[in-house]
């Protein structure tokens, strides 16, 4: 494990030096997207848009701002968000009547909407999406992707005519999440929150928490279920067959710029990131080697002909820089975590063979090139399935099942037992500086064992770790 | 041609019933994109992302949030949106110490990043873009996609070492807006603004100007050469390869969700829109028709096996409520422009044909099952040239040269020759209550003709007309 320190210098490095983010706009917390992560972060926004759109939800964009008079209404929702809302109060010359606020989340803005879209049980289930802005006035120190004030936000909200069914959607949220993170090789756990750590208005909470390098924890998407917490404010009603009218119930899944931070902080090594195949802006890199100036036309040729090849299955580029070396060239692109290179000189042109270069172990193939696109998927998969290995292995070396407090000595994910009181809870976050991310999903086997606090029966066995 | 209550009530009913927007959010100017309006829209985009890809521009994500102090350095350029600025003035419970306004257009969020990111020649040229929404307090009446507050939006900004080199990017500008016109069925006139009109802080701006049904033209892009204007202010220098310092030559392009304001408002008859197949969310839909239940199972069959056939070249929808019958779904896809149907009935799966019916002509062709792929593609392309043949119908027989100011009677696109004295160009508008959309790029043979207003000799031909 890494400390912060290290950690910090490192992450903040490979982000200047890969070219994700540049963090030198003049307003704190607010940085601009380079091309490179910008087109990141756009592959991982459409493997979450081709599940959503599976899933028959609709995408659709709703304005940024929220009046004052909309968003106070939902009294522990504001309570939750008040602190960090940017407000707009004057336009032109002219100062608003009603104040309007950037969206923290668009519960506020949506749902008086919602109100007038649902009529019947026939307008059930409603399911959108949106991927937007949201704007939060952070007072903790920014960090690119990771806690930034300017947030690149997925969320997604529904209504359902009763709360099973509400349950429903939120079981079909957590097969998404396990469809994106295996894409982005990212094991995470799935933890029930408590209930003074939900999501404000939420009836209950459950946070998709990461294992980053230094021990802590990062949540990297959330599902909340409302039941009529908000339908009962905003007045979403739906008539049933029978003529009655009822509140819908509701649910949300948001995520966020985080599942990007996060990859990077998984799939890294001394030489810079290694990008999982899925989401890497350019998924085979091609060099062409040669040493004398006669060699180039024919390896060039045929470093196109590779390009043309590959080019109908994956994001391919051909490094044709006149100016630089091929080693530079190696450098620059293992830096920029690109998966697969491909390697051309006279010898390859000779033997009709091309050489592969895997970024995750450096590890070097002579292939036939009538086998190259075969090859070259077969080599990503590959390396997508090291990559997440090395992340699961992680995960677990660092995740301990622990029967006293005395045993939790470093930073790590940590599993106990738990009698549910919430002054137990505290008086274990307390103790160890860290925080209870709630109980796991999964049924296990701790179950009859005690709570660690109390030494009261414990009725779940909930995770505690230093989160970010 | 339309009166203008006509058409604004024909065009806020068209926008409700397709459900393209929503505009009962309780911000004035502020609308909700809709499902099927969202799509269209990011089709649109999508097209303008390959073309600005392809002419080796980078996508990036400027913060919305953009500083006072920034925002003040380009003197004339504020002057020209201070009225519509929206102020940024608290954060959670404090006051911010600088205002932070949110884009109306975003040079002043870039151009202190261009400053730190060109340092060489060899950094040259730069070239991004973005799509992205921007805010402006309009205090004219709003009007979905056409006027409103929160502007989808694409601009696209360069760096240059000459002015030279920004012209050429200029010429490569309206290539891209070339291909997109014609894949939205739209023709469209090019005029330099006159000087008065330009962009705020530009040296020379150009408009693209498309013709409405209510006789007025709407600007829908527009290209500008900054010369050095701005990077003398944000100080953009750069080192020429003989150690020389200047400063960068740069050009902006921008369009918005007027695009598809214009789209709609040109392609649509008595039953609804009439969308183009490059930009439809569906470009064609399947309808099953039955009379009997007993014929239900081989049709819906039929159906699904044309839906499978479509699904690999176009965006296909097979309409399979049960509760509708054919005419009213015929109705709801006519209305929402769908350019093509394909009926299936118990007639068709005997005889293995299909019935092609055109939304721009409403015309049947049946053909055979097994020449599908390639009839439907026709059709489209049929559809795509009659809708482009119509629109062009409409803008030559309205634009019309004249001789004298007396000529002009109705509305229209009106060209003339001009002095180029700013008085005779006012005086112009005043006696016609139209704007001088500023001389075609194209050459003409009326360069020997006399100005209008003064009769002085002419030294170019503008385009007059009523603008939204």
């Amino acid at each position: 494990m890494k400390s912060e320190d290290e950690f910090s210098v490192w992450y903040n490095d490979i982000i200047e030096k890969a070219e994700l983010s540049d963090k030198r706009y003049p307003i704190k917390g607010m940085n601009v997207w380079l091309p490179y992560g910008w087109k990141l972060m756009l592959n991982i926004d459409n493997i979450i848009r081709e599940e959503m759109n599976r899933m028959n939800f609709n995408e659709v964009m709703f304005p940024l701002l929220i009046t004052q008079t909309e968003f106070g209404k939902e009294k522990k929702h504001i309570k939750g968000f008040d602190s960090q809302v940017y407000w707009v109060t004057s336009a032109g010359e002219s100062k608003l009547d009603i104040p309007l606020l950037l969206r923290p989340t668009s519960e506020t803005a949506m749902y008086p909407m919602f109100a007038l879209w649902v009529r019947s049980h026939a307008d059930l289930p409603l399911r959108i999406y949106q991927i937007i802005s949201t704007y939060r006035y952070e007072t903790k120190q920014t960090r690119s992707f990771i806690r930034v004030r300017e947030i690149h936000f997925f969320e997604a909200h529904t209504c359902h005519e009763s709360f099973e069914d509400a349950e429903k959607q939120i079981e079909e949220y957590f097969r998404v999440i396990e469809k994106l993170a295996k894409k982005l090789c990212l094991p995470y756990i799935v933890a029930k929150r408590p209930d003074w750590d939900k999501f404000p208005g939420a009836f209950y909470s459950t946070g998709i928490d990461v294992f980053m390098p230094t021990g802590k924890t990062l949540q990297v998407a959330s599902v909340h279920q409302y039941k009529d917490n908000f339908s009962n404010v905003y007045n979403i009603v739906f008539e049933t067959p029978t003529g009655e009218h009822k509140y819908v119930h509701q649910t949300t899944f948001g995520m966020s710029e985080r599942l990007l931070g996060a990859t990077i902080s998984a799939h890294n090594d001394s030489r810079g990131l290694i990008l999982p195949p899925e989401i890497a802006p350019i998924q085979i890199v091609i060099i062409p080697i040669f040493a004398k100036e006669s060699q180039k036309e024919a390896v060039m040729k045929e470093a196109l002909s590779v390009k043309k090849k590959l080019v109908r299955k994956f994001r391919v580029h051909l490094d044709d820089r006149a100016e630089k070396t091929p080693g530079s060239k190696f450098y620059d692109w293992e830096l920029k975590g690109v998966p697969l290179r491909i390697e051309i000189g006279p010898k390859e042109c000779e033997n009709k063979t091309l050489t592969l270069v895997r970024r995750d172990d450096c590890k070097k193939t002579e292939i036939k090139k009538e086998f190259l696109l075969k090859k070259a998927g077969e080599k990503l998969n590959e390396i997508a399935k090291e990559l997440l290995r090395r992340a699961e292995k992680a995960l677990n070396e660092n995740t301990r099942t622990v029967e006293s407090l005395q045993e939790i000595k470093t930073l790590g994910i940590y599993r106990m037992g738990w009698c549910g009181k919430e002054e137990c809870a505290l008086s274990i976050e307390k103790a160890t500086d860290m925080k209870v991310l709630g109980p796991g999903l999964e049924k296990d086997s701790l179950k009859e064992k005690k709570c660690i606090n109390c030494a009261g029966k414990a009725s779940s066995v909930i995770y505690l770790a230093k989160s970010y």
